[in-house]
């Protein structure tokens, strides 16, 4: 096990009817303003639920934080927060919505440019105004870790920071307020939290047993409520599931001491930033390439997975990565989620773009060996054609 | 699933070398109390790595803790902080330390009789000092949760409380502390590990699925590691896995929104209040009388336990059960912990006193149902006989 340093102080209130809870969640008196996405919230009444509970505080709204939220867009809440002299955020939504309250909170005190924030990772954050999140969409974890994405429109650039100022201080778990999901954004956020596992756990052993217990049955959990997440949508079961194992997949528990590759999502992102492609979908290309390019410095852990995740034990190992791969390949495609970039007509030209983008983003030692440099990308690309 | 509320702030900086880190993790100006229990924490040389990381701060020493700390040495304790106006608390040890360092930061500011902490259950606690620890002895998970065991040696009673404001702020967990125990406390650590998992798994189900998954994960990892943990005491890779797999046992994850029976541990706690019996050795002699005794009421979960723990698939399910409970007492005598009361020469007459124990310290309705009365404690302790 390699050393670490966990820590996650974000509070989870878990349940049916738990949005009543934001009563006692939020100070008395904040000034907040409430964050959310678009016209669902709404729609579905979660925005209603949580303005009684809000009750007689001082509440301004946000509307229209886009999915892969921009810096353009936030940085109009900053104006609004400091205008308004608001201290208190709440994330209403998923991921998107999460991750821009989190740039929102950090940007809002920030000295200077803003977008340094996102130029250095985070490393330009000394504070953020407190926030929490009510989350409707299982899929990022962001509710419950320290890690956001932002895409500046302009420049297709899309960016990942992180800043211990910016874990949630609470966040509710409502299975309920995710029975109108449409059947895309399940399966979206099936995949998402499954490759958020693996990128935590598909690397090399270093005999931290706990952590790959914990993220093999996260892995498992996925794969048997999958069917009925789909379509059994007010199970709420199958969705209390969804939601917490969404979140444990990317809370920093199952990457405590090991190696990470986060390969996947690196090179997903430039495909949202250039195509618009959903999320989760780059993922669902870029992951099965990813694991045959790199399959024999991956070799163990892919042995491994194949037989605790997916029960495979027969043939050669080489028959057996193979299997691993197909099978997560089939989970994937079985969502009705491409895992080839000719399913959005993509090609070399695509190929080409996309490792001009990851050389212009500085994205050329990824991996958990640092080694996956353009080169690599280029071949994984050419893999997922 | 269950509602829950999951929080858990402590943060956790893990590995060889990381007393050293104890130099950031301590505020520059506190004034520090040291808490140890006996002299190993002095011969090993972990106190003299702990002074140096505090340098130049404030810092008076507290030792002679005992197992099961006692509300007697304790209020000396918290007499030395309030006279010398301490204001940070470090646990050096292992769970009676860290358990004692949480009742002297609560018993510091406490308003009237500190005993109130012990019979409210902590529901007086408004407050505590902050506290660190420096984990050495992996087993009750003290170190990442609010829980904690204090015995009033005057008249046998050992009660348990818990507060939101005795959490850690962080401990310390390097393996190599764990290197020089005794064999007896790190088989103790195994089983009170064990036990803690059980009872947080060993009820009925709720489709909880990923805690399901989580709690056999970490009974699978200390079935795995448990003969070179007692053969092989310099196996960093081995201690490494008991230490974090100690802490996941009992820092709320796996008991989050799963009923939970305590029952072992309140009738364990009866044995080492009235015997002086080890913590862990009263768990293994209790955990598999009421697993026996309530194997209708957990059914479903000790089949599922028998299947993915042990492997035990074959035979009618009273079979299967016989097979699940046999396989865990064996694995406590494996590790030369006995699992009956005769062995340390108690009979009949133990049971009626400690019936009469729990009778008078009100646990007669313990279990995750709530119907462990006095009759069912009983029989529980006859099975064990």
């Amino acid at each position: 096990m390699q050393n670490f340093d966990f820590y996650n102080p974000t509070r989870i209130v878990f349940g049916a009817g738990t949005i009543a809870s934001l009563a006692r969640l939020v100070p008395q008196t904040a000034r907040v303003l409430v964050l959310f996405g678009g016209a669902s919230a709404e729609k579905t009444g979660t925005l209603a639920e949580v303005r009684q509970a809000l009750g007689e505080r001082f509440v301004q709204e946000f509307g229209g934080i886009e999915p892969n939220p921009s810096y353009e867009t936030l940085m109009r809440a900053v104006e609004q927060v400091r205008r308004e002299k608001l201290d208190f955020l709440l994330a209403v939504g998923g991921g998107s919505v999460i991750d821009g309250a989190k740039f929102v909170a950090a940007a809002a005190d920030h000295e200077g440019d803003p977008w340094n924030i996102m130029e250095t990772g985070g490393a330009s954050v000394t504070g953020a105004l407190p926030f929490g999140t009510v989350l409707t969409l299982p899929a990022t974890g962001s509710e419950m870790n320290n890690g956001s994405v932002v895409t500046l429109k302009a420049t297709h650039t899309k960016l990942p920071f992180r800043s211990v100022h910016v874990f949630p201080q609470f966040s509710v778990l409502d299975p309920t307020k995710t029975y109108t999901l449409p059947e895309k954004q399940v399966a979206n956020g099936l995949v998402d939290a499954f490759v958020h596992i693996t990128e935590q756990y598909l690397t090399y052993p270093v005999q931290a047993l706990a952590q790959d217990r914990f993220a093999e049955g996260l892995l498992q959990t996925l794969v048997e409520i999958a069917p009925r997440a789909i379509a059994a949508p007010e199970d709420y079961a199958t969705r209390s599931n969804l939601m917490w194992t969404a979140s444990l997949a990317l809370n920093g528990l199952i990457g405590a001491g090991v190696p990470q590759d986060w390969a996947t999502h690196m090179i997903g992102h430039e495909l949202t930033a250039l195509y618009d492609i959903d999320h989760a979908r780059t993922l669902a290309i870029v992951l099965p390439a990813v694991l045959d390019i790199q399959r024999d410095k991956k070799r163990d852990k892919l042995l491994q997975y194949g037989e605790r995740v997916w029960g495979i034990t027969a043939g050669s190992e080489e028959q057996r990565i193979d299997a691993a791969i197909a099978a997560t390949r089939h989970f994937f495609e079985g969502l009705g989620i491409p895992t080839r970039l000719s399913a959005y007509g993509l090609g070399m030209a695509a190929v080409n773009d996309v490792v001009g983008q990851l050389g212009a983003h500085g994205m050329t030692r990824l991996g958990e060996h640092g080694d996956v440099d353009l080169a690599l990308s280029r071949a994984i690309l050419e893999t997922a054609l």
